[in-house]
């Protein structure tokens, strides 16, 4: 390996401190090469990311960041499409990250969405990437959040992420933002009500897509009706997500959109929200990155598979062999350091 | 509080030991009203259910466990619902756990599921139950791996383990079995070859289930090409997954698939397969839980949110701040025991 350090978690030689440089340079610069080599970069994660992120985070915090999540075919990537064409024509730079759910059964839809949104792709003005992770320690949502401060940090005005919501990795995808869109469609009644908790948490705005279509006016009805009940509990300072009609497709009610969300954008400017929400995000990414981080120290590899061996010949239960492996990360004191990094580490 | 030991976890009491006494008593003698209380334990987490794993799992590793997976809509429930039928009327007793994942988009599925079960429920041989779990330290995989455990605990037969296929935590869900079911349908082509990997990692069998559609044998070829390309890989002594066709609804091919269960049950006990694979399984829970008593060794609450107040007000980034958060807990020595539970744990 030349000497070069290597990473402990990816097995790959880490850049030379120059390298990334260079890397930083151009995500300042908004290269799409530099932003595409960044992005693959926090995919892999292990200290190649957090390299960067710590380079970078300095940088965060100045663009708007708005997220869509909803269930597959609610027309999430045309309303993105729609959205950032109204930015550009009101002279905003726009990025674009949309999140594969890393499913076995729903993967490859992003690719027809990137077909879709082709019209942008010739737009300088504009950054679009897909992001897929596949087992790196931290997982999908902190290589998501790392990917929206790189975008924030290269300048863009408007990051939007778009991730399909369809578990709690999704839901931690998309909490990378300030203000969160859920997408439904007419007919959609019963999955509302189903899950009236979880998209209240989550929502600040709703728009009901392919409003055109039959049924319309009944799911707008119960998602009102949701909305009340939780209206009453939040008080009169309380945000009352906004629902808004859309036929993405004809780019009908996206001005109306536009002005919900400036309008959620300014109720969290008010007094400490906006601050609140964004410690919030903190505390939700150095949640994910511990796990990664005692993960890594505990040797993924080697550690819990001896333990696995030990308590299986012991028919211990794995509670037990979990608190023991706990134990020995604890007493080795240092946690093992995932080695090689701390050179080119700032 | 009366003085009762506390969970730090759920903050709710310990049961008494006597009362643990009594839970493992009704577990054994298989009545179903301790059965659904234990997993209404494991559904909490925390010292109840770490308690309840140490206690049973001495007991465990008798039952076949079986999952099936597949997307909404595949049919996965009368697949359940024939194959229980078929184990019963060869003498078994069958436990079904339905395990919902916990989306804010699909929740509710399995309401229908209970109802299309029916016939089932009043069949004293049968217990079926569904599970979620809504942010529980260790989470819906975790909480599931349990399960089984009191379910084998309990000596059903056959365990039949039923989630929908969407993202990495139902795939760790179904991966609490020895033989896993990936279910598909006529139709699913393309997107079979876009998630060929996942697939293949998971599935022991597949069912092509509505085999009485249009497309059947297109989506046959696609599997078999996918399975002839893996089998090359694997040498002679691997298992290639069998493809079952079949038509749960009119209980035709449920002989077959039946037979496939157990053709890879007797390829499982040939050498050290069956073993290899339950070390394997013992691995993940291992790390599953690892995660969630590093949070809680952390203090979820406290420890993360000073942690993320602190990185917001000096701006260090989320990395450095989960390093920090590391040293403290490592520092701590001991790790912060999640106090009480000693007194009643085994």
């Amino acid at each position: 390996m030349n000497g070069r350090p290597v990473d402990s978690v990816t097995g790959r030689p880490h850049d030379p401190v120059d390298a990334l440089d260079d890397l930083v340079r151009g995500i300042g610069a908004r290269e799409s090469r530099a932003l595409g080599r960044a992005i693959s970069r926090l995919e892999r994660g292990g200290a190649g990311a957090r390299e960067l992120v710590t380079r970078l985070y300095p940088q965060t915090g100045r663009a708007r960041l708005v997220g869509l999540t909803g269930p597959p075919g609610s027309g999430k990537s045309t309303l993105i499409e729609a959205l950032a064409r109204h930015a550009r024509s009101a002279g905003e730079s726009v990025a674009v990250l949309a999140v594969d759910p890393t499913s076995p059964f729903t993967g490859g839809a992003l690719l027809g969405d990137r077909v879709r949104m082709q019209s942008l792709y010739t737009d300088p003005g504009v950054f679009i990437r897909s992001m897929a992770t596949r087992g790196a320690l931290g997982g999908l949502a902190a290589a998501a959040h790392d990917a929206v401060d790189v975008l924030d940090a290269a300048g863009f005005d408007l990051v939007l992420v778009e991730t399909v919501g369809v578990g709690q990795d999704e839901v931690d995808v998309v909490r990378s933002v300030d203000t969160v869109v859920v997408v439904v469609v007419p007919g959609m009644g019963d999955d509302i009500q189903a899950n009236k908790a979880g998209l209240l948490e989550i929502a600040d705005v709703f728009v009901l897509n392919k409003a055109d279509r039959e049924g319309v006016d009944r799911t707008e009805k119960d998602l009102r009706f949701m909305l009340e009940l939780a209206g009453e509990v939040g008080g009169p300072e309380a945000w009352v997500p906004p629902v808004v009609r859309t036929v993405a497709l004809r780019d009908e009610g996206i001005d109306e959109l536009a002005r919900a969300l400036d309008a959620h954008r300014s109720w969290l400017a008010r007094g400490e929200r906006l601050a609140e929400r964004r410690r919030r995000r903190l505390e939700l990414r150095i949640e994910q990155l511990l796990k990664a981080r005692v993960l890594a120290a505990v040797g993924r590899a080697e550690g819990i598979a001896r333990q696995a061996l030990e308590a299986d010949r012991d028919r211990t239960d794995p509670y037990q062999a979990a608190e023991r492996l706990f134990r020995e990360v604890v007493k080795r004191g240092d946690g093992g350091t995932d080695g090689g990094e701390e050179a080119s580490a700032p």
